[in-house]
């Protein structure tokens, strides 16, 4: 270990080699305590602070290389069985080294290796190092962007940020963008914990403006749902989104008291886009503009989580203008793809939007987490502001003042600064690189004669599934009931494919159920993979293919 | 600078050193772009990664020292014209190194210096340095703990902690901890953004308890509010709070479809406690049993923001068992109080609350930012789940089914850390010296012939007043015109001296306005002082009085 240990509990040990602390020897002492607020002055407490990152850099590293794979042999129940412990220790239990050392010795190899590319199951990839120094930053400054007093630079930074964001999707003028970057009145967006909340707070301006202020009543915001449906002589309010829709729609439609059953969810096209014409039908039934239902908003999704599709923004705009609903789009994944000049046409229309989630955490490569929604309008997220006597002040700067979170780290800090590291043209290199091996892996899969190509990419997600070309023709030829018998046994296959993928942890593809038409007998398991590590190459993805190959045939 | 730079976007100029690049030479190429992802094997680039994250604890370190005070000369006006370009450039502008540099020159020196023991106005304050390693750990871990499959032995590592201070909280028995500490069907709780949406989350429950699903209703999550009050004949739901309580409960309350008109602020008795015969009395006017007004909960605080003050949780309770209320508290900043076995007993009766908001950015002293909140009952969190066909199916382990976030970052894994690092005595510790230092700092006021202590602290935050003693006299023989004229100087004075001592950028008081009383001219500018840094002595606050006399004498 090392040979200057920054002791925090161990007093007069400072100058002590300590290889092995018993735990009766901790104690919390205010002197030791005082040392750990105060950044140390002498080389030799400097030097082990700095070697302990070196181990929280390299250490981890090392288990990232020693553990290609996704998870280890030892089993769930087995490994909780560990964590029961439910005191908490009166007298410290470890010191910082030991803490480093345990993490990378016993929590690490346990953790899931969301870095390696053979791991294309979920959005969640490895990260440019860089990145963790951002993060480090950020914590070690530990400004508080809910207010000015606590973030003050930060909270200018975190303006620009959401003005540099914003005129990515909408493209408004020069001048626009001077007259809101920093104006304290306006706001283009703002910063969330993730793609959840940043829906929510979309759905949530959605529902506010829906229901304003008029003669005899003071807003849906102030007086209720209930009030606000009076006033407004309303009984329903119907939102509409496609069915690969994000399961937060259901989530912030329950929260804001909407109820999660009226998300109406749409039927695709062949393309796994929202079906158009059975949006308009749907429309036309559920909500006709002489009802008492209401269209909340009409939600378009660019890159859906399942498929990657997305829908058509021009076509959705239309069908919003024609309602005068509210136009949602969910980028949570898609959105960075607006930085590829290759690319960003398959976006085409999302400026239309009156919201756009986009996820920090996703497709801008930063750590754990970060979320964002941005506004057509500068003056429609008046609908959410909130004040109070110590912060927030009306007029001030204070970020907090119209978000769906009080106080918060400063995210923006490190989307900021990884854009000056990156440019747009970086970013393009990584969403290029994600597109084009999706679409060489999408040929590789249809090239093989025992898998099944179910969703095209169109970004960089696709779902495919073990289905041997004979049962293929089979089932083209097949009756409904024959189908259906012949999907059960391969929805089966697929899911134990699947898992002993997992369970022998070199590599992990998630899997999905997609339902087609109402019966539940007609949904089909599917493997999903997601394409987002620039070291995840086609061949990587061809030894996958090779392994489930292998598992298949020997089940 | 560095001898070796590990060049990100610099073709072919790995090993040559670079004093000064042009941004014209910065290009996005791929080969640099899959350096960033790899960890470097050589020991050159090592070393550099290693300097950069010296420079983040130290550099940053040295503008704390030398920066004491809280801003800098430069105005607000001036700062933000510096940040108005809203284009992303296409190239990189910076490499990491640059970054860097330009975050310790020209951002931190604009940044607030919450780490000053001069910095007493908000609950931000110096954290543990191993606080920033154990942030960097779980951003090098970068696992997402929305679900199993992206993060394993953290969201059992989450689990574990969750129950550890559930158990502070709640003290149940060993076998109930057993039978849940990792016990997939239930849950003692989550961690959210902050404090707010742990508020959000415990409404979020109780909203859905009044109205569970019965014959011929689905739930109140599924069908809506206006449904919901049909269902259960109920035309207007209220909360009841202090009108100290925290503005969260107002924006719960708007999100949550309530209607934030419904939050009912409670006048304080005269320990600035919410005054429970006021309660009663209003609650029989507002909310009578027979009526159609039903009271969604009643809201106690551990540590009012304002005034630090805690209210009696014992007669809260009860008042909540008459009525057959949900009874939360808002212990974001006073929960960890409960650490302390000298001042746990302030918050007595905290356990007899159905839920219960504590914040991990506060009084844990971690990193931004960190909220939690715990629920006695472990499966009243059912009212809230939510699954999807990818992740959250039902029965698994993954945290994401009751959690108002989707994909969030491991805070619990910096807790548990810092729980195990300092133990309930190291807490305790700083907990003691705030509470402490505060009634040290009150007695001073008071000594003080130019200052009038306006709350007396029962944690560790008070306010008070510039008001000369001969003032103070008159105050007490005025008539109420008298008074509203002497109190709206005293307004203007204290507004000032706060001001003028911020801009001075020594030192940092907050300045708030309490309410007494329903007519504003009554109201009060105070300032508020938050002792939470153990840096922060008596006579580092003894010099802030100092100034104080001497901007109010300058006046």
């Amino acid at each position: 270990m090392n040979k200057y240990t920054f002791s925090l509990y161990i007093q007069s040990e400072m100058e002590k080699e300590t290889e092995q602390i018993q735990r009766k020897d901790l104690i919390a002492d205010w002197q030791s305590l005082m040392r750990t607020f105060i950044r140390p002055e002498d080389d030799a407490s400097r030097s082990t602070l700095i070697k302990y990152m070196e181990q929280i850099l390299f250490g981890l590293n090392d288990f990232l290389k020693k553990h290609v794979g996704i998870t280890e042999e030892i089993s769930l129940k087995e490994l909780s069985e560990k964590f029961t412990e439910s005191r908490i220790n009166k007298n410290p239990e470890k010191k910082l080294a030991q803490v480093i050392t345990d993490l990378i010795e016993n929590i690490a190899p346990h953790a899931v290796n969301v870095a390696s590319p053979y791991f294309v199951g979920h959005m969640t990839s490895a990260i440019p190092f860089f990145m963790v120094h951002l993060k480090t930053i950020a914590a070690a400054l530990n400004q508080n962007v809910v207010k000015l007093e606590t973030s003050k630079v930060v909270s200018i930074v975190e303006k620009q940020v959401l003005a540099k964001i914003h005129r990515l999707i909408y493209g408004k003028s020069e001048e626009f963008y001077q007259e809101h970057v920093q104006n304290a009145q306006t706001a283009l967006g703002c910063f969330t914990e993730g793609g959840t909340l940043a829906n929510a707070t979309a759905l949530w301006v959605a529902r506010n403006a829906l229901f304003p202020p008029k003669n005899g009543f003071n807003g849906i915001e102030k007086e209720g749902l209930n009030a606000a449906y009076r006033a407004y002589d309303t009984t329903r309010c119907v939102l509409f989104v496609s069915k690969l829709g994000h399961y937060s729609f259901k989530k912030a439609a329950g929260l804001l008291g909407i109820g999660n059953q009226n998300i109406i969810e749409i039927d695709m096209d062949e393309n796994n886009r929202i079906h158009i014409e059975c949006l308009r039908k749907t429309i036309k039934e559920i909500a006709p503009k002489s009802g008492k239902t209401r269209i909340m908003a009409i939600i378009g999704i660019a890159g859906a989580t399942e498929t990657g599709t997305v829908d058509p923004f021009g076509k959705l705009a239309e069908i919003c203008a024609e309602n005068n609903a509210y136009f949602h789009v969910d980028a949570a994944w898609g959105g960075p793809t607006l930085m590829s000049e290759k690319y960003r046409h398959l976006l085409g229309g999302i400026e239309l939007a009156d919201s756009v989630t986009i996820d920090g955490h996703k497709q801008f490569y930063m750590p754990m987490s970060c979320g964002m929604v941005y506004f057509k309008s500068p003056t429609i997220m008046d609908n959410i502001a909130y004040h109070a006597s110590y912060i927030n002040r009306p007029g001030s700067v204070d970020l907090g003042i119209k978000s769906i979170a009080g106080s918060r780290e400063a995210s923006s800090l490190i989307l900021d600064n990884a854009l000056k590291i990156m440019g747009t043209q970086g970013y393009a290199l990584l969403i290029e690189h994600g597109i084009e091996t999706t679409r060489e892996f999408a040929q590789e899969i249809s090239r093989r004669p025992d898998f099944q190509l179910v969703t095209r990419p169109e970004l960089n997600i696709l779902t495919y599934r073990i289905c041997p070309e004979s049962m293929q023709k089979k089932l083209l030829q097949a009756d409904a009931a024959e189908k259906r018998t012949m999907n059960d046994r391969l929805n089966r296959i697929n899911t134990r494919v699947q898992r002993k993928q997992r369970e022998a942890g070199k590599s992990f593809v998630s899997r999905t159920t997609l339902r087609f038409g109402k019966d539940p007998r007609d949904n089909m398991v599917v493997l999903r993979a997601v394409i987002m590590s620039p070291l995840t190459s086609i061949e990587i993805l061809k030894d996958i293919l090779d392994e489930q190959e292998e598992l298949f045939k020997r089940l």
